[in-house]
């Protein structure tokens, strides 16, 4: 019996739609949730990256991870002015910095779940599955659990699905482990984490730069869980 | 002193965000916000519509409505499949139905107000204003008091804004007031209902059936508020 209150429940057959980036999170939460028994859709978000590599690394690892459906949904970058990951006027950070990072993309998370509740209704699925962590929260507000909590309070007076019966529930099964706990859990779980990506700045071919924030937590969660580092970096 | 919660308090010179779809209520709620003293920026989605008629209309009130921007995101229509007013192999309703019409559109409210919410923390605004109302409510689970309360509060935990101080408001400034009270409301302030347009299946010069749910609510809006009805019906 499990005393995680993230961790996920059964799913029975039952349809989830889950957020697929190409990181190692995102991964390891597909993972988890296939694991788990659902039917999971992943749906990545194409905006504008600086690296389309990461699109690539989702379609395979949906495909690794057994997703029964993978859809791209492309987002109107003018809504996203403003952020490093976005707007190649601002640089990508290579040290730790106090607060809420550069990196930090507007109401991301919001928009990404906003759209996983429109689909979630298509499909007639009432799980949404996202693979924020406390670890990876790194200064993101929409990475907390108060706010998955919000999100999924909202989400249950938004949609026909609440008004007509059954509650739809927001699974971040992630959010309270540690990037050590994440790795070890879905190298159990047999996930590939050569095909994902996290660096903010690989290169055309994938390979990350070892320096960003997100490479610097990488590398130290592969080190602390006591598994070989699959990524490849740039020379 | 006014004793509705619900009703726009000063403005002062902020910035706010107004979504603005075309019609009437949306219409009225920008010109409340600028009576009120806001700075308006208007935000519109381009999405499957039957009708661009819509986004013209929205483009003619944003300047008759003095707003100091509008912008027009374009949203990826595959996520909205399965309505009436995206896809053309559903019909409109022409009698009023009983439950969520059909014409509801998945998780529409949540995902315009979760851009709405990146476009204001890049424009360092903290006030979103959006045009629902109990009457137009009509069974769209998305336009009720209890899910604007409940976006509020999710977008005060997921943004940086929220984080570092300056609280999130959500206003619904009609979301109590009938369709008579929102036209003679708007007639005061001087909106030009002949630029707005409601109709669920409008012609290509904007021309209304007279007959959808929606167009029957504007027309007998207009009888109740004794306002003489400027739209242009098809023949």
């Amino acid at each position: 019996m499990t005393t995680d209150p993230w961790s996920l429940p059964p799913g029975q057959g039952r349809d989830a739609v889950v957020l697929l980036s190409g990181g190692l999170d995102s991964a390891t939460a597909l993972a988890m949730a296939t694991a788990a028994g659902y039917r999971c859709h992943a749906l990545s978000f194409d905006y504008r990256q600086r690296h389309a590599v990461e699109l690539e690394a989702a379609a395979l690892i949906a495909a690794a991870g057994r997703a029964t459906s993978h859809r791209v949904i492309r987002l109107d970058a003018d809504a996203f002015a403003g952020s490093a990951l976005t707007d190649l006027d601002v640089a990508v950070p290579e040290t730790e910095s106090e607060g809420i990072p550069v990196t930090y993309v507007p109401a991301r998370n919001t928009i990404f779940l906003a759209y996983a509740l429109g689909c979630a209704e298509v499909l007639g699925a009432s799980d949404l599955v996202i693979g924020v962590n406390a670890v990876d929260y790194s200064g993101y507000p929409d990475c907390r659990p108060e706010f998955v909590r919000a999100f999924e309070a909202m989400a249950n007076l938004a949609t026909r699905s609440a008004v007509e019966g059954a509650p739809l529930r927001v699974h971040a099964p992630l959010i309270e482990l540690t990037k050590a706990d994440i790795i070890r859990a879905g190298t159990t779980l047999g996930v590939d984490y050569g095909l994902t990506v996290s660096c903010y700045q690989p290169d055309k071919e994938g390979r990350a730069c070892g320096r960003c924030d997100s490479c610097r937590f990488r590398a130290a969660g592969f080190a602390a869980a006591g598994v070989t580092d699959p990524t490849r970096y740039q020379p």
